[in-house]
């Protein structure tokens, strides 16, 4: 699946096929600027996407600045994408245009492996990706930095009625990846208590997810100042800083469970003491180097570590109608087409609340 | 929980005790010589058991020279217990005396924690282990390696008809330490497919069992002259090396669980990669240095790595009883009292098939 030249120029010949403006990153720059992107026609299993609004994952930072050693340039990312449908295929049977839609991070699977067949095609190792991945027929995905975008009816979901559109569109990626854990393991019983380490993109929502589910949470971050914000704001029950030793000490063995969106810390021992026996850790960043894991905390405790990347379809539309009728959404800082590269750099800072969203449909046009 | 000359001298003087002998270790050489010790009488909970085989599981060897730092000489080791109800306490409705009973790893607990209340009282934070620990009365715990136990009767199980007691022995501890995880983490369903690495007292057992629950069964070890003896004695349906990069990819991406029986390895990453995705490795053994894991391995994949310890008083009933219905027991060396010291140097070098058992009933004698 290396990238081609070849692909790239299928792509441009295809039949059926029509020209859409998005946003690319040309070079390892990352930087951002205009672009005609060739969409295929909508397929007989096709939705045809007008988008509204896409969120911006630090997984298209990464991706745009090529730091993941993996970019197919020129890269169009986003695959948090709110947008209303304008066309569907004759086999399409769940959608329509004029219904508000999402797409998160796939958009293609084998289906007819182990993983497809059991309903966790996130984990399918022949996934495409939204954009940066090579579909199966062989040209190279855009995501939804772009006003159009052409999705097979398996990889979309409903957008439920009272979930705004901009606020709703992280949840496609930020949302998804710590709510299908949580259900996973067992990380969403009322009563229970939770920690959250890291309070950015995933970090806020899972606050806010663990606080729908009715249960206690507890916001670990080595920011004192978000203590506020995570109390007063998110409804997080405490907040502690994880180098202060007395805060850490005071909630010692008190937890069912920590989801871990954080990428810098690699030794998961102080975190660990936090866990209640039988506690689990899940971790949903990807620090660089090797975590550094003490056989006797996990075994002495019979605690789990457990990584966990995205979810499947129906983990998305569950949760996005989860998220509907509990009112959950982001909190985002809503940028202009225009505004992007800004939101970009202040994102490598770390200086968003909590999720830049892209107003597509209003602000992207021809310079 | 220190040691303490102030609860020695309290055991000596408890008003109702009686005088057993035992094997204990006096220092760090680990050497054992007869001793003899006291033993409460029946306590109206209590179950009086006359010793007849106790199993030398490494955390013995350990224990006994003081590799865990935590010796409290004079050290009676001994957890996997198998004997004979000679007396029982007034309140006790599930023993009577001639019953043939097993103690495993622990003899109490403070029963009213969480992990108590939950039948998890394995984990439970005051617990007291069968030796080298402080029971509630201030005194220090004496284990198998005598031919007096008297213990409170919800920490005895029965010994099923059909389960020899020299061969069951074993299943107290390593039996129960590798059942109790598979049954929680899903690893016990026909048809799936279950890594052991390391063929030593636990990985011989989680074999059987995995063979008894049906499943495909991969023995992964660094020593290829196991191969045949794995295969062909232990039932096993293969074999891999885990040094040999072609035998290791044969089996990538095919197990559902892994355990993990080695204290050698530290390095996760290249038995992470032998799971399908949402795969578990089950951590069992206790390497000293910290785990090397890749945030990548276990996130792209949602794999787990689980670390268990032990198992409940039910879930040790429940084994022994699946273990006489289906057959298995320990593969064992039955060793003489006075052949003990040769046999913890044996073991030290790893030259066991695949557990020492001591014969007490027939070779425990004062010199």
């Amino acid at each position: 699946m290396a990238p081609t030249a070849a692909a790239a120029e299928q792509q441009q010949l295809l039949p059926q096929a029509r020209k859409a403006l998005g946003l690319a990153a040309h070079d390892a720059s990352g930087h951002l600027t205009p672009i005609r992107i060739t969409r295929r026609n909508t397929g007989d299993d096709d939705v045809s996407i007008k988008v509204l609004y896409c969120g911006i994952c630090h997984s298209d930072l990464h991706t745009i600045k090529n730091e993941w050693r993996n970019a197919i340039y020129p890269v169009v990312a986003g695959h948090e994408i709110a947008g209303v449908v304008t066309e569907v295929g004759k086999n399409v049977a769940r959608f329509k245009a004029g219904d508000n839609v999402g797409v998160g991070c796939m958009v293609n699977t084998c289906r007819s492996c182990e993983s497809c067949e059991e309903g966790s095609e996130n984990y399918c190792s022949r996934i495409v990706f939204t954009y940066n991945s090579v579909d199966r027929d062989g040209t190279v995905t855009y995501g939804g930095y772009s006003e159009l975008v052409v999705v097979s009816e398996r990889f979309v979901v409903r957008f439920p009625d009272g979930l705004p559109l901009d606020r709703g569109a992280p949840l496609l990626c930020a949302g998804v990846t710590v709510y299908a854990p949580m259900k996973q393991h067992g990380l969403s019983e009322p009563g229970k208590h939770v920690g959250v380490i890291g309070l950015g993109g995933l970090g806020h929502v899972a606050v806010k997810f663990a606080k729908a589910f009715g249960m206690k949470v507890t916001v670990i971050s080595t920011s004192p100042e978000k203590r506020q914000e995570a109390v007063e704001r998110l409804g997080a029950d405490a907040f502690v800083v994880s180098t202060n030793a007395s805060d850490m000490k005071s909630v010692m063995g008190t937890m069912h469970g920590i989801i871990n969106t954080a990428c810098a810390s690699t030794s998961m021992h102080p975190y660990f003491a936090l866990l209640k026996p039988k506690g689990k850790m899940i971790l949903v960043g990807l620090p660089e180097k090797p975590l550094q894991v003490s056989a006797f905390a996990l075994v002495g405790g019979g605690k789990t570590l457990a990584g966990s990347c995205m979810g499947s379809i129906t983990d998305t539309q569950e949760m996005m109608d989860f998220a509907a009728k509990h009112g959950v959404a982001a909190d985002v800082e809503l940028v202009r087409a225009d505004e992007v590269n800004t939101a970009m750099e202040r994102l490598a800072k770390g200086d968003v609340r909590y999720r830049f969203v892209i107003d597509i449909g209003n602000t992207l046009k021809t310079d």
